[in-house]
């Protein structure tokens, strides 16, 4: 009885897998924010060095892992698939749960797949600093980490609400010889021109993202680094999906459905797109299912229109599904699905109907990761939780109706730094916020017309 | 270039090794504290299932691993070996720097592999709740972690300087299902009498063990389960040890010298045994060196006597390196190293003379964490930056001298909820305690007179 698929080093991805040729139509381009033009790689060279931006809207199906990149994904990569027998046991389901398990990385998530490619082409390009946001902490940690590699200059803006709720997750970054600042922070106008409407901002993705850029965009050594929602980003975590399919050959099973949480979608990027690619060609038919907390709903209850990353609106505008920039979700514990918007790529591919999208409140999602702690010994971190409680749900209902079914997740990090979290939920304190319907509708009145 | 060397689950080993049998002569017995005769069976009954005590006295070379034990071993078994390509770039040095990692575990290190079969063997008795003892937390969060797999209560007595200085590790715990009191607590006698002398007592390993055999003792459906220090402990951690050896094969080398930390000895035995028997065999001729804190050096500043296992006086007498049951450890954040005695088994086998010991002061350990962390991306639990910081050391000797050592170590936990040990380093408030040689002295004074 197999427990977890593990590959050998020979095993990791050569390459990043490209969803885009593979699609019926390409994503709608990003607009420069002035002329309503799409964006070249020019308006795009003041954030990323020009091998990022070429990566950005390339067409190759597959583009080369360079090797001072391999170097550093086998400190952790392959990363296992664990079959979930002990978990299925305490669910009395017949069906087959698998999680592909990104914990084992050196920041305890999914994030160092793209963080590490992004240090490396920076670094190649001449830049001396990288600058960022960071909502759970677990982006932060990963670049941090990666600069570390590739001896860059790392400075983080950390989302209030997770700055003081995650200690551990800055003295992370620090030991790792990043500076970190909580954000709103006084240190930009953007950070300043929020403080002054609300000194106790709790802080957002988006306003985060608005001070690292504004701190990068002007100075020729220094660029900004984004840890999900661009296309680069997924692309660098489909090492993710193509290590899993290699693991199914090895467990001779198929998933027939696969649940991954989304925040900016990189984590459900990477482990679906080369599953997703498989159903395109032809070959599969698997259903693949977004997950997104109930409190930050961009999907199933955003609009899909063009709207800016970040919510000083410095950043060209993409298409997405979104909630409005303006929109500051309230403090969920997942902070790293705080975002009012979705990738521009997710968002294209749902519209085209090749996935599907629900949402989870967050009393669930913790009932879920203990029952998961509990017996498979894995502490989830809260992101994950929401696709754990979507998958638990479908087991059940495979008791129900006694199917086999072949159920698949992304445990894209570990919550040993979300501990309070579980303190929260554990001792009755936790509390679901309700669909914040009236700040989303004030939110999308904001958006650009366009 | 291969960074680590993996096995699959068919490699775990299906024994543990007993190092006993190969050595020239047995431990001496552990003796009744009232005949001073060998304690038998039957004095070990009230606190240990006799499965666990036929394996501390047992002479036969290898013991079968349960089925029940497998299973749970294949969560996270076998851990990986890594080559610390990147560490030794750093420090330009010829040797090949080896670790073997163990924070793969769902605790975060290696307390897993005795935990999960302790477990199972007091549920197979019939016991109901297991009591014990945590320094680090890293002990009790892998008994938490057991008992939920196996159905059994847990309560654990955390020494007091860890429990306020760690809340995420009995967060975690809580997690697990487990009920954490601080140590020395009002729940015991031998606790109320540490706090009447001192009601700020920051505990020790050996208060705390005090209390929990106090609550196991007297109830026969509760037993006590212990970390580290006892033969059976060893015996099971030897997993490591046996995989390194297969892992050593793959990488076609094979180490001149092994460094582990030493608290109770648990993580240096589990590594070392299975290649100390290689020496014994007359194959090899490792140097094996035990690695202990400045502040708490029984192998090193201690005597070899009877003396016992606890603070109260409540455990047989065992022969060991100690620093007399009385002596409080200064609370460096190596909570796991405040133990004032070392397993008799080791004890034994550095009388022997088949081992070395050294210490070292916490500055210097957490200097080698963070350079560890920033080049492997692993940071390491405070405790194995004991046995790096002497890694660092030797491969520095290997550039001066130009000698290609094979060096390993054993990276036994990493250090993702001791942040705040690293925080007060980065920040500069660390000290460095003096050696204590009054306090060792008086607590010396008072070892029983056998």
């Amino acid at each position: 009885m197999t427990t977890k698929y593990t590959l050998n080093e020979t095993d990791i991805p050569r390459a990043w897998l490209n969803i885009v040729p593979a699609l019926p139509s390409p994503p709608p381009p990003a607009l420069h924010p002035g002329t309503l033009q799409p964006a070249g790689p020019d308006d795009f060279a003041p954030l990323f060095p020009m091998d990022l931006i070429m990566q950005e809207v390339s067409m190759e199906p597959f583009i080369e892992i360079p090797e001072a990149v391999m170097d550093v994904y086998r400190l952790w990569r392959p990363t296992p698939l664990y079959r979930a027998h002990r978990l299925e046991k305490a669910l009395g389901t017949p069906a087959h749960i698998y999680y592909k398990y990104e914990g084992t990385s050196p920041a305890g998530s999914h994030k160092p797949n793209t963080a590490v490619p992004q240090a490396y082409y920076n670094a190649k390009a001449g830049v001396k600093k990288l600058t960022t946001e960071t909502g759970a902490g677990q982006w932060g940690t990963a670049l941090a980490f990666a600069c570390a590699q590739f001896d860059i200059e790392c400075e983080v803006w950390q989302v209030r609400a997770s700055y003081d709720a995650k200690p551990y997750r800055r003295l992370m970054m620090e030991v790792f010889g990043a500076t970190v600042h909580p954000s709103p922070s006084d240190l930009t106008a953007s950070g300043r021109a929020i403080l002054a409407q609300n000194p106790d901002s709790p802080g957002s993705l988006g306003i985060a993202i608005s001070e690292a850029v504004e701190v990068a965009a002007p100075r020729a050594d220094t660029r900004y680094a984004l840890g999900s929602v661009l296309n680069h980003v997924l692309l660098h975590q489909t090492v993710i999906g193509q290590e899993a399919l290699k693991q199914f050959e090895q467990a001779g099973e198929y998933p027939d459905v696969i649940y991954g949480c989304v925040g900016g979608g990189s984590n459900f990027g990477g482990l679906t797109f080369p599953f997703l690619a498989e159903n395109l060609a032809g070959r599969r038919n698997t259903r693949i299912v977004a997950v997104e907390p109930a409190a930050c709903p961009s999907m199933t209850k955003g609009v899909y229109a063009y709207d800016f990353g970040d919510t000083a609106g410095m950043t060209p505008l993409m298409k997405m599904h979104t909630l409005g920039k303006d929109f500051i979700p309230d403090t969920i514990h997942a902070g790293g699905l705080r975002y009012h918007g979705m990738s521009p790529l997710v968002s294209h591919i749902y519209e085209l109907g090749l996935i599907e999208a629900e949402s989870k409140n967050q009393l669930d999602c913790f009932a879920a990761g203990v029952q998961f702690a509990r017996t498979e010994g894995i502490i989830p971190a809260p992101e994950p939780t929401h696709a754990l409680a979507a998958c638990i749900e479908e087991a059940l209902r495979c008791k129900e109706t006694g199917e086999t079914k072949v159920i698949l997740t992304a445990l894209c990090g570990h919550g040993m730094l979300d501990l309070a979290a579980y303190d929260n939920y554990l001792s009755g304190n936790l509390v679901d916020y309700d669909y914040p319907a009236e700040a989303i509708q004030a939110a999308l009145a904001g958006l650009p017309k366009i």
